[in-house]
């Protein structure tokens, strides 16, 4: 595992040259290729991108990763740091690409990132900047963040309108706060919207800006794990309806990403396991190594070791850029992001939203989802233990509420948005760990079985 | 003027050749090499706009128009079919093409168009169908829509909504009922929602395809001149909020757009009339030879010659779909097609949705940028005696109404799109007729003379 405490990066020209080796650097760098993510080597993506590492006193200190025809090195070791002391800056973040031609965004991932005013400032458009926050997060950073955009900027002028916090709150009514609060400030089409929350502030901020005034650029400063390796990067925004989750939305980029590790401090612990089932989504659906990685670090992650959660955030942003930049709107691969999600949205909907967080029904999903890859004989009964036993040790839950029904699954599934011409698809678990396919061909009984397996009526 | 009264068209290849003369086919064609719109020789978009008529009988029977690397020929003369019986289909379009790369789309514009079920069917993606259409229009075409939907066609199933008709209807609660129908008839991403009515049904009905399931595929059938001619082609969609119009909405096209020019028999007057402000838009900021057309030509828009508004569409939509090609998101070029919008968006928003009808609001408002246009010195005052003249012929309003103030005005148009950085800019003819600037660069005197000179207070 790379360490990536203490970050530095530097940019590359876009040429897939790799940088030559260099034995007379202080620090004793020589180059090893290899890739950066297991699974490029296994699916079809390998030519997409290659990589880089550089490595100093036996560590990984440098990692370089071409997607498209971009590129850039991330440097992640305290061993570079310790010796050029020049060089401490602890503030300059790892940055991963999405991919997406002229909507191309960078996420940059660290520690302080917030206290770096120049990150923030070169993506704001326009002179006026609206946060969109909700009454949590805006006692714990709102100040911060408005001195990052303002601070040596005296030309742009910032508002901020404050959402009450929940998943139940993620609706019109709420959303038409964010245009009220928009419109009332004179906000124009240069305008750019900042989202500093969860998944839910995210979520809505970028439907908002999407839609005000036909859309406006915006921001997103994930503060939970669950936006930071998730919901944030991609440009999936919207709203839930009363029948069923981001129902009305959009598919809308942001011009960035910052996720500053330091917000993680004020996470509740149920919030960050609630994120952690994503993460270990990103492992069961394509990448294995990550998985197994996760199960040696569980722990950590609990512990909250800096670490230990950058590289996770890291890892988890990789894959998603690179299923995004591939997928953008979801005609197929990007789908398999959905793992656990068809039957983890039924349980909000049926339950009611905010009464699990998002991660806990996912979890509860993911483990319909792997008993019914089991059931279809598509995996070996391993990988179902192996799942409840990562999902426990999260503190996550492993089968959905008491009270959800059988019925309940069945209507809130009907309304999925991966329904086509009626036939409901799923991701499904099949063959070795680390792959899934997105699929309407199973056996509905073996569905149903799964579903009264879960239910007791 | 061409007849386009009994249309045929065929496709010609995407190469820029033109097609050879050919004498001795039976209606004895040949070819003469035009421009189809005289702003292309003006402007700077000659090069991508070349175009061929073909003459029978002294009379305009068919033209091509090549824009970008689309191509297509558009025939529109009786002698044609009186001459070809096999071919007296008077059901056949005229087609004018919206080239936006991959999300291209046709407009068919012709009489009898609902009652070809081939034409509206080729564009329905999915099984399911969802037509969004008011109060005023169901009981006259619902039926009928249904039919051309679903005839010969039986896989597809269809639901409508029926809205109440009205702009002060274009409201977030309103939309809402969109997305509720849409939801209980268990529409996936694979449907189809088809606007019938009005702009305020096509814009309602467009933004709700744009967010429902982050984006479903939309069909457009004005059935108002208002909407044949503007608000259906181009992709605006959106919604009003309480301190101003369309604030709320986003850019997303249609598959098709379907204008049978046998709806506007039931038009009221003060509809028809409304729609002709549109028209004679384009003629003020882009078409002199157009605006000369409909100066000698609006008895016979009034009396509702068919052959007369199906040319009045087509060369409105003709204008449109240049703009649009040239600047989808309204970076600049696009703005020009908002001359008098943004005195008009004040009236319709500071005297109340659905008092005026928008083209009224808009006619008054062309007047006050003429105004301004002559205050600054950059148009003769012909070209302000002629709009005066044409609109009162038209019985169109020539001044706001009375109870507007300058504050008014000045409130509204302080949160208009077209503010960037504080600075409201405006479309406003410059030179000889036919052409325009969208500039914030003129003198705020001089507007403020022209909003006192339409306001007592």
């Amino acid at each position: 595992m790379a360490s990536t405490t203490n970050p530095l990066y530097a940019s590359l020209s876009a040429k897939p040259s790799l940088p030559k080796p260099n034995n007379n650097s202080s620090s004793d760098l020589f180059v090893r290729v290899q890739n950066v993510n297991a699974v490029s080597l296994r699916s079809s993506f390998v030519s997409r991108t290659t990589a880089v590492e550089l490595i100093g006193g036996g560590n990984s200190v440098l990692s370089a990763t071409r997607m498209g025809s971009r590129s850039m090195i991330c440097a992640s070791s305290a061993q570079v740091v310790d010796q050029s002391p020049s060089k401490t800056d602890s503030k300059v973040p790892t940055i991963v690409e999405v991919d997406l031609g002229s909507r191309s965004y960078p996420i940059y991932i660290g520690s302080g990132l917030l206290d770096q005013p120049e990150l923030l400032q070169r993506h704001v458009h326009g002179k006026r900047v609206l946060v969109v926050t909700n009454n949590t997060i805006a006692p714990l950073y709102l100040d911060k963040v408005v001195d990052a955009l303002t601070r040596g900027n005296p030309n742009v002028s910032v508002d901020s309108v404050i959402l009450p916090d929940g998943e139940k709150y993620k609706d019109m009514d709420t959303l038409m706060k964010v245009f009220d609060k928009a419109i009332e400030s004179r906000l124009d089409r240069r305008s750019t919207f900042v989202a500093l929350g969860g998944g839910v502030i995210g979520d809505m901020c970028g439907y908002a800006a999407a839609s005000f005034l036909r859309g406006v650029n915006f921001i997103q400063i994930p503060t939970t794990v669950m936006a930071q390796v998730d919901s944030s990067v991609g440009g999936k925004t919207g709203i839930n309806h009363r029948l069923g989750k981001n129902l009305i939305g959009a598919f809308y980029q942001p011009q960035c990403v910052l996720i500053d590790t330091d917000t993680l401090n004020t996470l509740p612990d149920r919030e960050l396991a609630s994120g952690l089932a994503e993460v270990i989504k990103y492992g069961l659906i394509r990448d294995a190594e990550f998985f197994e990685w996760q199960e040696k670090n569980l722990k950590s992650l609990l512990a909250r070791d800096p670490s230990a959660l950058a590289y996770a955030i890291k890892r988890s942003c990789e894959n998603k850029a690179e299923v995004v930049s591939l997928d953008e709107k979801e005609s197929g691969l990007r789908a398999t992001l959905n793992l656990g999600h068809t039957f983890g949205h039924a349980i909000e909907t049926g339950f009611g939203y905010g009464q699990w967080l998002h991660g806990e029904a996912v979890a509860a999903g993911m483990v319909m989802a792997v008993d019914l890859s089991y059931r279809l004989g598509w995996i070996d009964d391993s990988i179902v233990k192996r799942v409840h036993q990562i999902l426990r040790e999260a503190k996550l839950p492993t089968a959905p509420p008491e009270t959800m029904t059988v019925e309940m699954f069945k209507s809130v599934m009907a309304v999925d948005k991966k329904v086509a011409d009626g036939l409901l698809r799923l991701i499904l678990l099949k063959g070795p760990l680390g792959n899934c396919v997105f699929t309407g061909e199973y056996d509905k009984k073996a569905l149903d079985e799964t579903l009264h397996a879960f239910c007791k009526s």
